[in-house]
């Protein structure tokens, strides 16, 4: 796996409920299927999955990811983190990787606090409104951003 | 104790202290007292108690309560996560159990920030300001509503 | 009846239109009949009630109840003036009474100005969104509160 | 009368003093006068005229025009109380006649705190600037709603 | 058709779609079959149409309304217009016929930015809420106010 | 009495409760014993006292002193209704009588809420702090006001 | 003049101009004719008076105040520092003896800004729109404040 | 190209001056060349391009491809019409194509005014930062979406 | 002309109808009599105007001007497109022409909205209240301008 | 020097250290360089210059300037007292001399405090972003303005 | 160790990559380093230190500190904590340890929202901005403070 | 002298009433006591005192220390003036010798107007809450950072 390019899908809080939680806002499909699919789609790719519910664990994973000194590119869907967590990012800033911002639903289009995200000015970009599609499209972005890197 | 109705006692931030700190607020009973009186009180009850400092704790506290099958009602003092957690806003929208808010002081003759609970939204209801009888209140209100469900 | 404990019922703005009034949110009993249901759970207690549409009447009837020197607290129910009327919240803070505030429905999970209430501050706690089982635990509240006291 | 339409003409606070009060706004004719006018012409309708400075009454108003089974529509003008009286829009959404709210004035042109009505969200729809010739548009626009209900 | 009463029926930003756009809102009728609708009814006047979709045409047609001479009076429905076009605010103002703002919802019980209108201040009144029947008290307002001008 | 200036002591919400009503705020002497006293001070003056805890009776009133034709002058303390109602605001607005608002306590130094008057802009000016003598200096200011005047 | 009760007339920002400065709002006369008034209404009081533009001046004549040991009560026109000048206040708060804040115009009837006062807070009390007299209530109301104190 | 999927891709304000116009934020790309390298990345669709600086073009481009039966989405960036452009909006609600919002640039790491808009909760997901190649991540999504509909 | 400083008069909303628009506070001249007074006055320059009332077609012509290669300074009254047209903004921020914002009224003295530019922060400065010599003030602050550049 | 027109060019806060305050923001060139620049170029006046720290100095120069009854205008740079000094306004609506505010920076492009100005709503108008020729188009906006005065 | 007096320096969000992260920002040394020089500068004091990324973890320090009864002052840098977290406020305040919030950077100087604290108002006092001086600083705060109580 | 580091100590507004001001808040020591126990314990620098009520003597004294070329810190507590003067704000601004903003008591921890400072933005760093020992720290502060300097 050592020539392929790596990168990190990173879940936050309340994701691992995919599938079971209010599934007309976020599909009937779990995220180990998500997870599943995205590794088929992306066979010349070396994705590495991880989920917490904790704050302090997504800071550690962060920062993990930056000293392995493997991962290029992080998609991050941080949850109800995103709209308050200014400790999630003061670590992305913290750290040199990319990180792009998704949503599974159209954060834009529900209750007035998920407008405000505390994460985007950090980030690379931002995408939402997709379903698990977003992962997807977050991966092809980082693929795109990185491939026009030296 | 299977024939028994189980509910959850939940407890956060800070309530750990309960006894020891700021008395003239909080009164001077221990958490651990106040469990051991509800058990009491409500003999015919499976109650069961779960206390953490940590809103990731917390988090799969609620989905395993879900994912026990057992839980049917859960009483939740969320401590000053009430005012800010989102995350814990979004678990207890995640699962189907009914969650009651009780506080001990009233939130509402306090500071300013205390009066805006990110939870009540997704309870069934808020009791607040009748120190550990709030907790009393709250399996009362739980008994009702579960009795009136087919 | 001279024995017993002595609470005051109070309720205001649009009450008596329970039963008719939105009852997807209200419930479907009329007031006659939560107060009929409240006097026989609690045959121990004097249960007196009282509603009126009027502000200037709900004030006096706090004076009344304080003047006559029997009544020993308060389960109030104030309607939407709840959201607006200082003029209650100074009547309340005037007597020593003990006053519970009681909602029917879970005032926090409705429009924005219901989750703001001018009473909050000066009475005893907060009970809201079970249905005429609040009242019922609002007079519980009292109960407890009043033995605790000398 | 039995075969014509019932209307209730519902006026409240300071409306008493038209004709008296600040004529530069409100115009020289008072509520008799325009009372008088709307009878005549609308002479194949049954107009119900009252007024009230006192929000307590308006509430048992509206309800006695509900429970009364007669009256259609309510053509309102709250005065002040359109802009904080939460319990008249309780009372005007507890019931099932529909309610247009007008106002004499533009209140749109004035200062700022008439241009927010609290009423507006549960009424039919709102008429406003054109004098008393508001309450003559306020009794079509009711004649055209009921005449579209089966 | 010279010695009739000359109004302008203005409409503006996707008012075109009327009949085709969220009929359960709007009505299904068009924009045109309302138009019909109106200058039948209104034998005695002469009605002009306009529509269009820029902000800068609108504002030319008023000018034109006020250099034709003719018009003696404008019922408009800016669409989505009239919540931030500062520029049509102003080119009302600079023009001495008097402009009845309508609009077929009530706009006060949709969407919050729904509720400000840039323009009601230098409108002769607003009329919202009555479905295409809103044109028609506009048009009966104007004719009151221009019949009590010398 | 003929001869004598006429005023109107006017008392709104809670202002009854003198005397027994948080003492240490509002003085220990009752609504009846200040009256009393403003009239052994005032013997050149024709003082009238009227107190009611009801909004509508407020309006009613005033409007009673303007009709009357013998008030002069209106010293008022409308107690909570300082804060919130506009109704006595236009009331106030919509009779010729100079009105001037006084408050027992420094009503800036308390809870926020209180430093809002809705009332004082159509006032003639505000005494605010020096206990019942506020009363005494609204007085003196009306009689100096008057004196004033061709 | 030693057994004579001594108050200091302070007056702050623009005051020198009275007579001259929008005399439609502040009255023809002068500060100097306003003083010599009261002085002659006062003749057994010993009535000192300070001016100046400068709000460190200000300050500095509430510390003279303060420890000539001879002044006994404050009435202060502070101008339009009265809205912002939070070290003014924290002269009031730091000296012990008690300050009228008076204003010539009805501040509360004016601009927004002047609806705010920094200074109210730390003052025994208000009075204000009653021109020069304003003034002289200020004194009556030390008077009364200081006769109250053993 | 019948048998092609048909999409639109829709510029708005100020999108023709790309390459020109502040190349370190918006990149050194022609819109022209943009849409060539789309063109030939999506041989499979029949990509079609507008672009416009007139709100009121936008709205009638929307309202043909909804007319026109042949658009089955829309990639749209409305430049700085995205942040106040409430006509667009309505626009956009009234056609029943999905329309994905996209920024070349993050402008939730630009200026404030930047981080609303008012067109997102319409839409049905959004893309920002990733440069021209927003746009086709744009197209990605709703190939994804439309091969998902039935 | 080709060796004179070539200079855009740049009207934007409402400007055309200067004379007959609230002459008492845009004065009596009309647009096309203040062009000619400045062209006689700068028989120097080439001065060039344009006026729409179209928000694209002044984008378009910021554009147009900066393609001509001619123009070096424009002098820009936006009219009411000044407070809320964030895309004449970004087209000023596009262009590398200094632009001066200029106002025939003091729009710091009049309504509040008229007090926020958004094309501020982007522009050469501004010149707001001194009638038809704003232009003339930007026409000489463009000169002394361009005067100091290299 | 008694036939030429008088004007007073008067600085505020931290104008005393131009030349060595920031200079990429002010400028290289001192007070006094500017001045007798100012001087140079407006041989025809009459100009008086005046600088002060102190907020009191600043107010007494301004009644100075009106009590002189030479000073026809004044230009005045009020720096940071700009934004707060209420005090400074009201001594600008006390004189009856015109007052033009000038900013050396364009201030609407720095700070968001500094967007906000006290003054400008007394003023006559307003220049900013112009270096020290902003003094210079100030006087020539009096010379203007007077030049049209009877 | 038992004579020293003993502190604990206690580091939360994203401080173990001081010498990392923004090293402009927050300097070159790493939390190692910079404990290390502290324990060596204050040789007379039992230092101890904790660091975690967990808000629960940082809780439960402080309460370890409380309950070990060797722990006499906490120096305090919560990172991004500082500005949401009411669960370490409240925990601060559950404890009778003094606490000084440190920072290495001018919080007040960077973004918005790094201007509030949540924890201020809990602790003894504050230090920003002094790089890894602050620590040493906040130690000397203790030190101070602890020497002065009995 | 000459061969120590001369540091200026700088005080504003009401701390010459240090000592008797609100000992409670402030402590019982004079200024003039703590200035001397800082010349004590710090006898191998030049410390320099100065202290006005006088924003503007404030400013002057801050560009006296810049201009003697020897005053190398700036320890600056300027009472009320910290949470408005904006003048001293450029002030600091425009000097570069380093000043380091010290309170007393805890600002954080009292009236929510002393939370926010407009000088910190522009300082070094920030003490808050320590008493006279706050001066101490900035002292060392001043040292330790002027020591980093090459």
């Amino acid at each position: 796996m050592a020539d392929k390019l790596s990168l990190l899908i990173l879940n936050g809080a309340n994701l691992s409920r995919l599938g079971k939680r209010e599934p007309h806002i976020y599909g009937s499909r779990t995220l180990r299927e998500i997870s599943q699919t995205l590794t088929e789609s992306f066979a010349d790719l070396d994705l590495n999955f991880f989920h917490s519910e904790s704050e302090g664990e997504l800071i550690l994973k962060l920062y993990d990811a930056e000293d392995s000194g493997m991962i290029r590119g992080i998609v991050f869907n941080a949850g109800a983190y995103t709209h308050y967590s200014l400790a999630l990012r003061d670590a992305i800033a913290a750290i040199s990787i990319p990180v792009v911002e998704v949503h599974l639903s159209n954060v834009f289009a529900r209750e007035p606090f998920r407008r405000n995200s505390v994460l985007s000015e950090v980030c690379l970009g931002v995408i939402s409104g997709f379903g698990e599609y977003s992962y997807h499209l977050g991966v092809l972005a980082l693929k795109s951003h990185l491939s026009q890197k030296p």
